[in-house]
């Protein structure tokens, strides 16, 4: 289906372009998702990517495509249009993806954009930069359904038709008291259900999953997730009804943090880099390798330091890798699952003892095994027990204490408050490295007498 | 506010059940939402466990908390059930939760539950069970709203509250002619807004995003989050519609892939181990670590090769770790970056060369960094250029491999239909590995007349 997408507009959108057909691909782009524009535009050249956004004739759908560029083409495009165009963009979007994309512009086309905005009366938007972006504040829109108690059924239908007919997806109807507090929730389906004289207090439900301003969009996502509800309002320190999240937002929260996890643990900033250009992605991706070079350095000076011991057995080197590839391998394990089960809420931070202490017996289980087998490799090429000990004993402490430091520090990390998935990638294999490294050489130094 | 109800829920049932006052968590546990319940089984032991379960009351209570536990607490508290109450309780339970929980009951006792379902005339489960679980047709529900071209706005909301007052989640009303085929879909808002006696045909959408019963319910995640659309209709080879997929299924999805994407690139199967016990968890991740130790054994071998050099040069050896780490690292962010980017549909499968090379000008550049970086610690602590030239070379030629492999495997594996996540994590790490390691000695005996 979304390969047909491509072939039915994509493909077309770039022949056209290239024959300079503008017509027939003014007719296709005012037809086409915006969601499926965005794709186009990704796979052609920086003037087409412009003259493209100038043949979409609806303003609405320029606001839509506008949500959906990659930052890059989006930064192109926006150089050049003119304030006043923006800012009647931006008056068709909802105030979420307006706030969202006030980040993106160059910080003074921002304040000016902001200024007009102002002038205007666009006071949604200002209340909802008051807002960080990562917190339920900031991703919520304030586009819902309240009623009163004593509202009938019937009359709340009623209203439903007349005063919310802009309310893109009613799915709930809040039930608020005089001050503006959320204190009940109903269904559109029980709605339609009860007799139409009933009072919405006598089946509304009480109990309602609601989130603060301030509360971060992870845990909001999670929320949605787990009870399988469509919106949840949020509310101030009042307990006042303020907006409500839908669950279409949740689904991009929950995907975009999914990848910003992927790529902290692999060192390669938040965002997706690969549409950004080669000078822009080796910049991002330089200082975390940083870390690893470092650690790198200082394992060099440690088996610098045991020199003397590889001039007598030069073949110790030779292990050096599969000490050191066990080592990591085992730890990435123990920290992706320790970083993906926090994210998920199946592992609590406050059972760090209970995770660790397991990791760490799986560790020394796969230690003697990966051990011994690469203890008798070493048996079967050099005739000697000491050295095929020695090396069992370094493979095994090697996977133990990677084991422990992978499952161990993000652990820490989550409970310092720090994002467990940034500082465990780098840092951890690091560490590692080095760690493997040192008990490595102390091992055989001691038992081969070097 | 999830931290709230641990306190709330999880905390009082622990405590309650350690003192035997057994009516006080009857009465906690008959109130609390299945989700939250699931987390308290968690933290239980067996037997608590399974009396737990037999003080929940309601089946549909019951049934909900099976679709939430974790596979290990199901199998067992399912061990002492009898047959015809684990019917009872899928009997409440939506057709396609009943699919996914067959896939975990022991094959046995399935076939012992869909003989007894069957003979109740529980065809819908039947139906499901013919679709793999990970398509369309197997994570579909058959509650959907039809009606036909001709019926006016108003009927249609009159048969909304007669014929379906069973369906949840009535957001889309699905048009179909007289052959069930789908033709056209309406909202429930288009149905509000419109005069009541407009024909559904004049205000319907006739372009309906719709999925096949066979499409991996990977594409059906990505359309539905695409188009942030709520349900999306499953249709037969013959256009008839046949189910729907909404979005709170969805989300499950989407969080489930992204897990087993990460434990995939990790090495540690496809399912969350951490709840799993300590014997079941080494089982899984050890298979995965066997490609590391094959690798490792293969360079402890290359490395012999170079014996005769390494006795002239011990100091050679100390340059492993950061000539490995490096490749490792940059490997591990470009393998993260294509396999997360062909997940989320951010990379076309189809432009591997500008992918690939891509990547390959990154590592390059920061290869040529990074070598002098690693070159000039080389030359202050050992007065030799050519050493600190084959040093620079080696980190280089190992940093632009890693690059390379790294992004052109997934890619490759995903053009042959292979997961990509599942081959790139031990494959790619290992392969960076071996050739690190040759090019470094290879350089460094012809550099150094060794």
């Amino acid at each position: 289906m979304l390969g047909d997408r491509t072939k039915t507009t994509i493909e077309p959108i770039r022949r056209l372009l290239r024959r300079g057909a503008f017509a027939q691909v003014r007719k296709i782009v005012n037809k086409t998702h915006a969601a499926d524009l965005s794709v186009a535009f990704r796979t052609i050249s920086p003037y087409d990517q412009k003259k493209l956004f100038s043949m979409i004739q609806d303003l609405e759908q320029k606001g839509l495509v506008f949500s959906e560029l990659d930052e890059d083409i989006f930064l192109r495009i926006v150089e050049d249009l003119r304030v006043d165009e923006i800012v009647d963009i931006l008056d068709t979007m909802a105030s979420d993806d307006v706030a969202d994309l006030m980040e993106r512009f160059p910080a003074d086309l921002a304040k000016e954009i902001l200024r007009k905005m102002e002038k205007e009366g666009s006071e949604e938007v200002e209340g909802l930069l008051r807002y960080d972006t990562d917190t339920a504040g900031g991703i919520m829109v304030p586009d819902f359904v309240t009623v009163r108690e004593e509202t009938t059924a019937e009359k709340a239908i009623a209203s439903l038709q007349k005063e919310y007919i802009d309310v893109e997806m009613p799915f709930y109807l809040y039930v608020t008291d005089d001050y503006d507090r959320l204190v009940g929730v109903s269904s559109l389906r029980q709605l339609v259900v009860v007799p139409p004289e009933t009072p919405v207090r006598d089946f509304m439900t009480r109990d309602v999953y609601r989130v603060s301003t301030d509360m971060d969009q992870e845990e909001v996502a999670k929320i949605v997730a787990r009870y399988d509800i469509l919106a949840v309002p949020v509310v101030d320190e009042e307990n006042k009804l303020v907006g409500i999240i839908t669950v279409d937002d949740v689904i991009d929260i929950i995907r975009r943090e999914a990848t910003e996890d992927m790529f902290k643990m692999a060192g390669v900033g938040e965002e997706f880099v690969e549409t950004q250009s080669i000078v822009k992605s080796t910049r991002i991706r330089l200082p975390w390798l940083f870390a690893s070079c470092l650690g790198g350095v200082l394992a060099y000076f440690i088996i610098g330091r045991f020199e003397a011991s590889l001039k007598q057995m030069a073949y110790l080197a030779a292990f050096i890798p599969v000490i050191m590839g066990m080592g990591g391998n085992i730890g990435t394990q123990s920290s992706t699952i320790v970083v993906r089960g926090i994210a998920t809420g199946r592992i609590n931070i406050r059972d760090l003892w209970r995770v660790v202490g397991k990791e760490l017996s799986v560790g020394l289980i796969l230690g003697v095994f990966y051990g011994l087998v690469v203890g008798a490799v070493a048996r079967i090429t050099h005739d000697q027990w000491s050295l095929s000990f020695a090396v069992t004993l370094a493979v095994m402490s090697s996977m133990s204490i990677a084991a422990l430091v992978g499952s161990m520090f993000p652990l820490i990390f989550a409970r310092l408050h720090i994002d467990p998935a940034v500082a465990t990638g780098p840092f951890v294999t690091t560490s590692i490295d080095i760690l493997s490294v040192f008990f490595y050489f102390q091992i055989a130094t001691v038992l081969l007498n070097l």
